[in-house]
């Protein structure tokens, strides 16, 4: 087991109804803020009226800026900095999924700083304060809402860079699994597999001896496994909404990655793909993650045998344990397909034409290397590309 | 699953050769510090003195109070209250087991309070301020280095009670597995009871659909299971030590709890015991936490026939699953056995003469009832505890 350092600041609000605390928790803070949010889902949910209700109640007045898009980019993040500026905005609540979450924390990290935002985003600066921020989650997936991370898409370079810094905690994050109802079943599909990637970029360590860790990281991807198909079949189905929306915070509240270096190449890996072809973040790992287990996982299988017995009940063949470890990459493969899901680039309609360029991204033009677990070089990025597509 | 709120503010530092952050950590805060410790064994195993030169390196003064005795004591509480407000001192380190670390917030909680500090204890008073507390963890057991509860007992009365109250979350917990090395085998097996009894407590619900939260209980029990026979037998294996370390931890930062009503039961009996007898915590939970669950188990079969699947990997008997439920109970029972835990009152030096006296007390005299899971009466308990004698 590894050294590591733990804290996690954010305040859980849990259940039913939780999303009229908001007005109060504010008010604990501030008496204005601005609210942040994508499209106009929550409008027609009655969400964003719910929400105005709790501000006014409470005696909190605010701004807002919708609009937020998947993949957020860098100019909203921008035209947010200039108006909590002008209008001396201290706290921002972002409503929605991962992508207003993000934005919102790059907008509270951006106020107080004399630069450009992005500096942070590309390793220029680093950030010293922030605003606060709060969440009320719509969409269980990122884990933005406890984790101290943001990614954020340049459109000037088709650049989808994170940005990680114990300032961007949320304050407090809203947890209603009642919110994620009218969810589409895409959307349910593709939060599955960004929660379950979050478990197994931690879970695929060459650490040894991170057993506690191993268990909670294997407990919580067999929730997922265990509830997503429920939710998909009933979509209302409170305690299904409730599991993956809880299991989403705690995969990436970094608790399951304590001791351990974790990989990450895949997440790289996506980001250079939804970077270009504005996919959903989910199915792009649902298409990247198998791959690179394939590509991997000869270089330890032990852990591939763990993974395919204590997650997915595979058998374990003692003469073969090849077998099973393969078998174990075949069934994550097979879930990402029954729920809906591509697990080829061919299902997002990409092709194979800029494999070159997405390689060359992710590794600074072959200048560094991708992921822990086995260090990527540009023609490993390139061949598991070519071999998802 | 119930709603919930779920925050824990305090700082893990994790790993070998961590005390040495210590006076850093408090010169963040403070420059001065009252340290707070058991009896002599931080200054035999070179603890004491490395901590001394860390917050010397850092520029902090310190005054000292040790003494502490496994089942802190009030008197000596009251007298670490004087000392911080006659040397205005704003912090509390706190280096030992759950006892000196319980001691410590006491102390932090007592002293911005005009009144008795055992009003908080007995119920007559809310704190709203304390002190900082930080901690350097040597025995993995109570969980206190990460939890908002401290029990104190008054020796007038002898009346051991708790305390919870986020206030009493520490700042910062130091947890180095190598200063476990020289636990003797007694306090190792004590504190693995007392760690399983955590997480059984929050395990054994009637609250349904809790998978994630049974799953990371299952992980954590699991992990405390194979662990603590290597410590055994290994003392000085680092590895086992962390394991059992990160879990205790864990297992009381109420992660555990969310979306669930605890039972807590057999930790209000067991106080009752180690109140009047003063033996320990761990040992007295090895022995009423079986008998508990003798007492209690046919009210939910299949909570129990969990346990022993999924927990005890027992094979279930499906046309008996009262048998499989049972045969659960055994096996934690042989564990507790196997560690060198008593699981009869006997084993404690501990006859059945004052039984009336700890049930009257566990429940104001037949005033109110103990645990959630099953409601115990007066009787109830009287019944357990003659069962174990």
């Amino acid at each position: 087991m590894e050294n590591f350092t733990f804290k996690n600041e954010t305040r859980i609000i849990f259940g039913k109804g939780t999303e009229h605390c908001a007005g109060d928790e504010i008010k604990k803070i501030t008496d204005r803020v601005l609210i942040h949010y994508g499209k106009s889902s929550i409008k027609e949910s009655g969400l964003y009226e719910r929400v105005i209700h709790s501000l006014t109640q409470a005696g909190v007045t605010f701004m807002e800026l919708g609009g937020v898009e998947p993949n957020p980019r860098l100019d909203l993040v921008q035209k947010g900095i200039k108006l909590c500026r002008e209008n001396k905005i201290k706290f921002i609540l972002g409503i929605g999924g991962g992508s207003v979450i993000d934005s919102a924390k790059a907008i509270a990290v951006g106020v107080p700083y004399s630069g450009d935002v992005w500096d942070f985003y590309c390793g220029k600066a680093v950030p010293v304060e922030s605003l606060g921020v709060g969440t009320i989650l719509t969409i269980p997936a990122a884990g933005s809402e406890s984790s101290p991370s943001s990614v954020i898409t340049n459109m000037d370079g088709q650049l989808k860079r994170g940005l990680t810094n114990d300032l961007l905690h949320p304050v407090f994050s809203i947890l209603n699994p009642e919110l994620t109802y009218t969810l589409p079943a895409w959307q349910t599909a593709c939060g599955a597999a960004d929660i379950m990637a979050h478990i197994m970029e931690r879970y695929f360590t060459n650490t040894y001896s991170v057993e506690l860790t191993d268990r909670l990281c294997e407990a919580t991807m067999k929730t997922v496994i265990e509830n997503v198909p429920r939710c998909l079949s009933t979509p209302d189905d409170y305690n299904s909404r409730a599991e993956i929306m809880w299991a989403g915070t705690v995969a990436h509240n970094d608790l399951l990655g304590t001791g351990r270096n974790g990989d990450w190449a895949s997440h790289q890996i996506e980001h250079e793909i939804s970077g270009i072809y504005d996919v959903a973040h989910g199915a792009g790992l649902a298409v990247v993650f198998p791959a690179w287990m394939k590509y991997v996982y000869k270089s330890n299988i032990p852990r591939f045998v763990q993974f395919a017995s204590r997650v997915w009940n595979v058998e374990i063949d003692f003469q073969n344990q090849e077998r099973t470890a393969y078998e174990g990459i075949l069934r994550l493969e097979s879930f990402f397909s029954s729920i809906g899901l591509p697990i080829r680039l061919a299902g997002m309609s990409i092709g194979d034409d800029r494999i070159g360029e997405m390689a060359d991204k992710a590794t600074g033009n072959g200048k560094w290397t991708a992921g822990n677990f086995v260090k990527l070089s540009r023609d490993d990025i390139a061949a598991i590309l070519r071999s998802a597509v």
